[in-house]
């Protein structure tokens, strides 16, 4: 059986801010026959899932420090 | 109980590309306790999962073109 979560959208409001280093993990989700939206969804460290704002700037910017941290040289 | 899957690495090998059409959703995993790299996971719109390599610039493309699709003017 299909879950009843993954036929809707999952996120009916997005938060402004995040502190980065709360997030464990980000997902981005492209449009689909179970949501026309584009959605971001953050798992933080403590186990919440929080949505962003897939538009906002702060989402690229936290996904680039996750694939580029900064390495001591 | 902990899923054994969440105690470990997701990801021991990466695919070098991936047709952007079949991305349903693409989930970034910021080092922790349970795996010390990040990780890259793509679910594909036929439900399997594949990893991919974090640095590679395919990565941000794709998350680009996920947040920011081409709009009609």
């Amino acid at each position: 059986a299909v879950l009843a979560t993954e036929l809707r959208c999952q996120c009916p409001k997005t938060i402004p801010r995040i502190n980065f280093e709360e997030i464990q993990s980000l997902k981005v989700t492209t449009p689909g026959p179970h949501c026309t939206q584009t959605e971001v969804i953050a798992t933080l460290k403590n186990g919440q899932d929080v949505c962003l704002n897939p538009e906002a700037p702060l989402v690229q910017r936290i996904i680039q420090k996750i694939l580029k941290p900064t390495r001591p040289s």
